[in-house]
């Protein structure tokens, strides 16, 4: 109780509310989707609230929000917190949100420490891939990765291009990527950058930890593969008379699975999420199969290894049944090492406000990775239930949102304050 | 080139040519569906070619064709011979076609020979399911399983019924089944049945055979598979924690086809035609997962028996796995064995002829099945190249077309002449 009063928690929930006012469906899910009119409306909402309780507000070329609480030494570097809060189609509440929210707090809070160093608050465009079949644009676009043209090239399902959206936002897709190189040099002379988030998986809530700091992002190493036997009468061939394409594609999905587990220890997952039977039917041999593999690690060398060994593995299940296997490479990333500087800063503050924390990795891609080519950057978890995420059913519990706040006022009273 | 012009190759090929223009699409591939206007009009001709010859033409309350050969003892009981000329959508021209086409040619070089014992050519309406979900409605109908009341049931694309169609074909489908009693009498009281069909399959070609003789025909044991786990970020979560639903049916799919190998030798196959991952995409541990089973044998026990190792299969994976796993029996038919007088007569023909023949059993359903409940019936088949079939590139050789139609002659000929 004394906690919640602390950090002003109802005041907390009900900026909370009016943020997913924008977008909540009838279900309960989050339709906020990037640079769509709720997710624009929120921005809007957060930027007016900025402004109320004298915050600078501006926007950036790619319609990023930077909200900035001046401190009273000028000639400190500032440090950067931020999140995003576009939504997965039916998404939850948390995921990019939680991160927005909890900064903004504590952004408010830590005025009352009287901070020399300035704070600024970035809230990224369109971090999820849903819309546009591109993730993390706003911090790519300030990584300078963005080309105007190239956005052109993104539609959603109504044929809205990304560079007409993000004009409508406000932004300026024409004049990237020249138009952010002032925003960027002054990220580059930052003090660092801190990104909360939610796990959107299940180690933290499984360990009982109330803070994931993040060493290093994996990067997806993505295939497509298609299988091609030769289809048939399901009654009128016999066993050893096949060429099944999908026997094949489950033999392979379990080399997946086994390569997986084999580095698991090592941080690699794999995965195969899809699996489409083109004309199957139940009275077909299936003739071709088509799957996706997304194999993920936090060390490039070791991921170009596993996916190596998963590709040898699919060749070889293929020749040994007579089945042909084209394979695409799709994307091949490299991991992205964070800051020890600010993972250290992050480690402290736990033991300062005695909560747990654990060094882990990402699985899934952040924002973050992108500041990691500008300035020291860093990202932290925080548990969700049951680890959901991208589904209206994500949730946290209070003591996670309070452990989140906490912990984010003392990482900048630590580093506005005592400096 | 004598063996073609013994049989009147040319006049041969220019009925099949005739026939085969009734649907025929802009690729090659057929699309005569069951009851449509090119199946009615390709029974109009063949009704028009057997009254012009001289056989005698009725259609039955279900639409099926009856043409028959008079023989000159009307107290010999008639032999029936038939197949169907309803094809699956961009289908081939010799499933179903090459039987009755072979049947009627036959029928044609008999009369040289002064025939005893009538044969009556039965050309059965909508053997393939494809438009109303229902396979082997002719020769059902005639077995009397068929009801007017749940023809109306059974709807094509465009919410056209089986009753309507089979009415607007000329059939009396309001009158089933009592409509046809007098027809299924005539057949019990019949010397037998035969049907030549293509196998669908690769058994005859790659063994060199000339003729399949049928001993049974296996009935399909059906099941609905849904394995449910649990979804997850396929970055996010580490291997271990994971309850993959499409890992899983992977593996299931696998031991539907090692049980079906383990049994191959007693005439199993089990099949998995189609893998269904809702929400599937290249991010996500899928969630759920769906998949139909197709087992098929031609002993009734031993199919049950193999089917309970393959549920019981399925459920210890989904357990081991900590999946869920739904079962849905969608059918559990019952083997037929056919006639052994028919068959016995089908090898002695091919022993006359000099062509190489085998016992054999069929996976795929036919009309004989239904046959084979109201007289001695049997089936043989011709091989087709590859196996392929239900498919534009579905073809046999003019040697397979020339064996088919010296073997149906020379049948007809030991049954109607040597009586």
């Amino acid at each position: 109780v004394n906690r919640k009063e602390n950090y002003y928690w109802d005041m907390y929930q009900q900026i909370y509310e009016d943020i997913n006012s924008f977008g909540r469906n009838e279900n309960g899910g989050m339709d906020r989707l990037a640079f769509s009119e709720e997710d624009n409306k929120a921005h809007d909402y957060l930027a007016r609230l900025a402004t109320e309780v004298g915050f600078l507000v501006k926007q950036d070329g790619a319609a990023n929000l930077w909200i900035t609480a001046k401190g009273s030494d000028e000639s400190l570097p500032p440090i950067y917190v931020g999140s995003h809060l576009d939504t997965v189609p039916d998404g939850g509440r948390f995921d990019g949100t939680l991160g927005v929210l909890t900064a903004f707090h504590a952004m408010l809070l830590l005025q009352q420490y009287a901070p020399k160093r300035s704070v600024t608050l970035l809230v990224f465009r369109c971090e999820e891939s849903s819309r546009f079949s591109c993730a993390t644009i706003g911090s790519k676009a300030l990584a300078g990765i963005l080309h105007g043209d190239r956005l052109k090239q993104y539609q959603d399902n109504d044929n809205i291009s990304l560079f007409e959206a993000m004009e409508n936002a406000g932004g300026k897709p024409a004049l990237l990527p020249e138009g952010l190189t002032e925003e960027r040099k002054l990220l580059e002379k930052g003090f660092g950058f801190v990104e909360l988030h939610i796990e959107q998986g299940p180690v933290l809530e499984t360990s009982h930890t109330a803070i994931g700091i993040v060493e290093a992002i994996a990067a997806p190493y993505r295939i497509k593969v298609q299988v091609n036997g030769m289809a048939a009468h399901s009654g009128a061939c016999p066993m050893h008379h096949r060429a099944d394409a999908l026997t094949g594609a489950a033999e392979m999905i379990l080399a997946v699975e086994r390569l997986g587990r084999q580095y698991a220890e090592q941080s690699i997952v794999a995965t195969v999420g899809n699996c489409v039977v083109p004309n199957g039917a139940i009275n077909i041999v299936p003739g071709s199969v088509e799957f996706p593999v997304d194999i993920r690690g936090i060390d490039g060398t070791l991921l170009k290894q596993v996916a190596g060994e998963i590709i040898q593995q699919l060749k070889e299940i293929g020749e040994k049944r007579g089945l042909t296997v084209q394979l695409q490479l799709l994307s091949a990333e490299e991991p992205v090492k964070l800051s020890s500087k600010i993972a250290d800063l992050m480690e402290q503050t736990c033991r300062e406000i005695g909560v747990s924390s654990v060094r882990m990795n990402s699985g899934a891609g952040q924002d973050t990775m992108y500041m990691a080519q500008i300035l020291d950057a860093g990202i932290c978890f925080v548990p969700c239930i049951k680890g959901i995420s991208h589904n209206r059913l994500e949730n946290v519990t209070e003591e996670t949102m309070l452990d989140g706040l906490e912990f984010m006022t003392e990482l900048l009273r630590r580093s506005c304050c005592r400096c």
